[in-house]
C-alpha cells in the first residue's frame, strides 16, 4: 500500500498555502490547456470560491488570460475560458555544443517563440569566448522576445559535458575542464545588458535538457514516461527519464552512454579511456567511416544522408556499422533500465531510416525480456537538432509555474 | 521548488485516517528502534494524545511491546520504552536459485529468526518439483517460526529470472519458460499445511530482493541510497536502487546486467544472444577458467577462494580476467546510472579480495566523472549467500508495517 494520505504536518501559514495554491491553479490551467474556473476546481480539489480568488490574482499578475465563453462547463452553465498568458513570463534556453550554439525563448504555454542557431566550431576556443558568444546570442533573443512582450525569468545553459554546481567539470569534446560557466555567462550577459536587471543563470548537461524537451514538448514519447534518450553529436550524449523525471544519479552524472565500452582495446577516446561508443558511433567516427571528413559537422551529416539515400555503399556501410555498435550498447542499457522507449536525436535522427534497422536487429537479439522484437515501435526518432535549447528554456518555464509569486515579486522590484 | 504541501484532498473517512495513522506510528517505532510515545509524536507530527490512543491499539494487536522506563524522554520526564514485537507478525522469504534453495523468516524488527539453506541442483528438474521442494522447506521454516511464536503474514518467492505477474517469464539458467510460480508454490504449500489458512504468495527476481535486503538490513550501503547490486551466481544478477527504491523499469525487467554484451561475437549465452557478461564473469565461466569444473557450484567457489589464497596462478588469472570483464561492464553501468556505490554479492563477495583490484582498475580508467579512482570505498562487498531470501522475507514485513490492520483482521478471522 502506497500512502496516498500524508501525515498531518504542522500548519503552514496562510501566505505559504496561498502561494502554493496559486501554483497549483496555474499548473492546472497550463496542463489542461483551456479550462474554466469550475474545471480547475475539479482538477485541483479546491472550492469554486477559492479557485476564483486565486484566478483573480493570476489574472492580475498576468500569468493567465481570459478567452470567450464555453458551453461545456459544469452543470451545463457556460464558463469563461482560462488560458496561460502568451506574453509576460518566458524561459530563455541556451545550448552550447561542439559545432553550434542554439538559443530558444519559450512562453508559459510551451510555445517556441524565438529561436537562433549559429553553426560555429567551438573546439579550441577559450571557454570565456564561447560563453561570451553564447551570451551575445541570448541577449539578441531576449531583445526579440521583448518585442513580443515576453520577459525571460532566467537563463538555463546546456552544455555537452559533466555539469554540476554551475561548473562544467569536464567536457572532453570541447576540451573544457572545470569551467565556471554560470558565473562567466552571467557576467558576459550583464555586460551586454547594462541597463537591465541581471537574469538568474543555471546550467545542465545538454542531453538532459534535450530529454526534458522530449518529455515536455515532444510527440515521440507519447504514452511513455520512462525512456532512454540518445543524441548523436560530436559526442554521444545520453539521458534517462524514469516515470516522468530525469534520472540524475548520485552525483548528477548519469546518462554518459557515449563512454560505455564497445571494445576495451579500441581506439583512444578523449575521456582518457579506450574503445568508448563515441569512437564507433559518434558523428566524427560516422563521417570518417563514410569517407566524409570527420570534422564536417552538421553539413557533413546532411551529406551522409544524401549519399545514403542514393545508395552509396560506403555511406550505407558506415551507418550500418555505427548502428550495429549503437545497438549493442543500447541493448545493454535496455537490459539494465527496461525503458518504455529509446529516442534517437541529433545526427541519429537525420539518419534514422538507415540506422534503425541495424539497431533494432541488435535489440531483438540481445534484450532478454524479448519485448524489443517488434521493430520500430519502441525505437523512435527524437526532436530536431537544437532542442536541448528548448528543453533548457522549459526548465525556466517550469520554475515560474512552480512558484509564480517569486517571479511576480522579482518583476515588481 | 518541490511541493511539500499537498493539495487538499476530499476528506478521507475516519477509519481510513486511523488505519493510516496506525501504520505511521508502527513504522516510527520500527524505524527509530526504541522510542517513547512522546518520541513518536515528535517523529510523525501527531499530538501526544492521538499517539497514545494509536499505541494502545498496536499493543492490543501485538505489533508493539513496552519495555522499561527511559529517562531521556521529552522535557526530562521518564517515558515507557516502545519496541516492535519480537513475536507475532513475520515475513517468510524463499529464494530458489540454480544450485540452492534458501528460506528465511524475519520478524518485525528485521531480525533473521529461522534460516534454511539446501544445496541442490535445480537444473533440468521440472519446475513443479523444484517449487514443491521449496514449499517443503518453507513449511518446515514456518513450523520452526511457530515454535518461536511467529506467524508469517505471507510468502515472497525470489527466483533467478524475469518475474512479473506471478509468472517466471524466463529463467535461462533454470531452463524455465512461462512458469506460474505463485500458483504452483501456493498449491504445494497448502497441500503441506492442510489444517492452516493459506498464506498469500508473491514473487520477484532474486537480485531485486537481495538488493532490498542490502538496503534494509545490510551494513554495506550505509550512507548510500542509490547503488548498483550485482550477484555472481550461475547467472549474473543485477538490481538498481535509486534513492532508496528499487528501479523496476517500464515492465519490471530492469537490472539484467548479466546480459550486457562483452563481445558481440563471443560464446553463445543461454539467453539466445552471444558474448553476454555471464559467459565471462558468471560462476561457471569463472570455475571453468580456473580449472575447476564449471558445475562445481558453491563448493567450487570456496575451492577457488582457497586456491587464490595460496597463490595458484590459474586461479588468480581466472579471477583477474573475470574482474576485468566485470569492471568494463560495471564501468558502463556506472557511466549510465551514476550510483553512490556498487555492491558485489554471491560468489563475487567470496572472491572480493582478488576480484576487486581488477574491477577497480577498470572503474578508475573508464568512469567519466573521475569519481571512481579512490579505490575500495565505492566498490563494496554485499551480504552473504542467500540474502535474497532475507530480502524476500523483508518484503512481507514491509507489507505488514504499511497496513498492520489488514494483518490483524486476517489473523482474527
Amino acid at each position: 500500500m502506497k500512502s496516498h494520505l500524508t501525515p498531518l504536518e504542522p500548519k503552514a501559514d496562510k501566505a505559504t498555502v496561498r502561494r502554493h495554491n496559486l501554483s497549483l491553479v496555474l499548473r492546472a490551467v497550463h496542463d489542461v490547456g483551456e479550462t474554466t474556473r469550475a474545471g480547475v476546481a475539479t482538477h485541483v480539489g479546491l472550492t469554486r470560491g477559492a479557485v476564483s480568488s486565486l484566478v483573480e490574482q493570476l489574472l492580475e499578475y498576468g500569468f493567465v488570460t481570459e478567452g470567450g465563453k464555453t458551453s461545456s462547463g459544469q452543470a451545463g452553465r457556460p464558463g469563461t475560458v482560462l488560458k496561460v498568458a502568451r506574453s509576460g513570463p518566458a524561459g530563455l534556453g541556451v545550448e552550447i555544443n561542439i559545432d553550434y550554439i542554439a538559443v530558444c525563448v519559450v512562453d508559459l504555454a510551451g510555445t517556441d517563440r524565438v529561436r537562433v542557431v549559429e553553426h560555429v566550431d567551438n573546439r579550441g576556443v577559450p571557454p570565456s569566448e564561447v560563453l561570451a558568444h553564447a551570451a551575445g546570442l541570448a541577449a539578441r533573443a531576449a531583445g526579440s522576445a521583448a518585442e513580443q512582450d515576453l520577459a525571460p525569468a532566467g537563463v538555463h545553459v546546456a552544455l555537452p559535458g559533466l555539469v554540476t554546481g554551475g561548473t562544467v567539470r569536464q567536457a572532453p569534446n570541447l576540451g573544457w575542464q572545470r569551467v565556471a560557466v554560470e558565473g562567466l555567462f552571467a557576467q558576459a550577459l550583464s555586460a551586454l545588458r547594462p541597463d537591465r536587471r541581471a537574469l538568474p543563470v543555471s546550467s545542465d548537461n545538454e542531453a538532459n535538457t534535450a530529454a526534458l524537451a522530449e518529455l515536455w514538448y515532444g510527440a515521440g514519447t507519447e504514452g511513455v514516461r520512462s525512456f532512454l534518450y540518445l543524441t548523436g553529436e560530436v559526442g554521444v550524449g545520453g539521458a534517462l527519464v524514469l516515470k516522468g523525471e530525469l534520472l540524475r544519479g548520485a552525483h548528477g552524472f548519469a546518462g554518459e552512454i557515449g563512454h560505455v565500452v564497445v571494445d576495451p582495446g579500441g581506439p583512444p577516446c578523449r575521456c582518457g579511456a579506450r574503445g568508448c561508443l563515441e569512437q564507433y558511433a559518434g558523428q566524427a567516427a560516422l563521417l570518417r567511416a563514410a569517407g566524409i571528413g570527420a570534422d564536417a559537422g552538421v553539413p557533413g551529416v546532411a551529406e551522409l544522408g544524401r549519399r545514403a539515400r542514393r545508395g552509396d555503399p560506403a555511406a550505407l556501410a558506415a551507418v550500418e556499422e555505427a548502428g550495429r555498435r549503437l545497438g549493442v550498447v543500447v541493448s545493454g542499457a535496455v537490459n539494465l533500465f527496461d525503458p518504455g522507449a529509446v529516442m534517437l536525436g541529433g545526427a541519429y535522427r537525420e539518419l534514422m531510416e538507415w540506422l534503425a534497422p541495424a539497431v533494432e536487429r541488435e535489440l531483438a537479439l540481445r534484450v532478454v525480456s524479448g519485448l524489443w522484437t517488434g521493430g520500430g515501435k519502441r525505437l523512435r526518432a527524437a526532436s530536431p537538432l537544437g532542442d536541448a535549447a528548448r528543453g533548457a528554456a522549459g526548465v525556466i518555464v517550469r520554475e515560474v509555474l512552480e512558484d509564480p509569486v517569486a517571479y511576480a515579486e522579482r518583476e515588481r522590484n
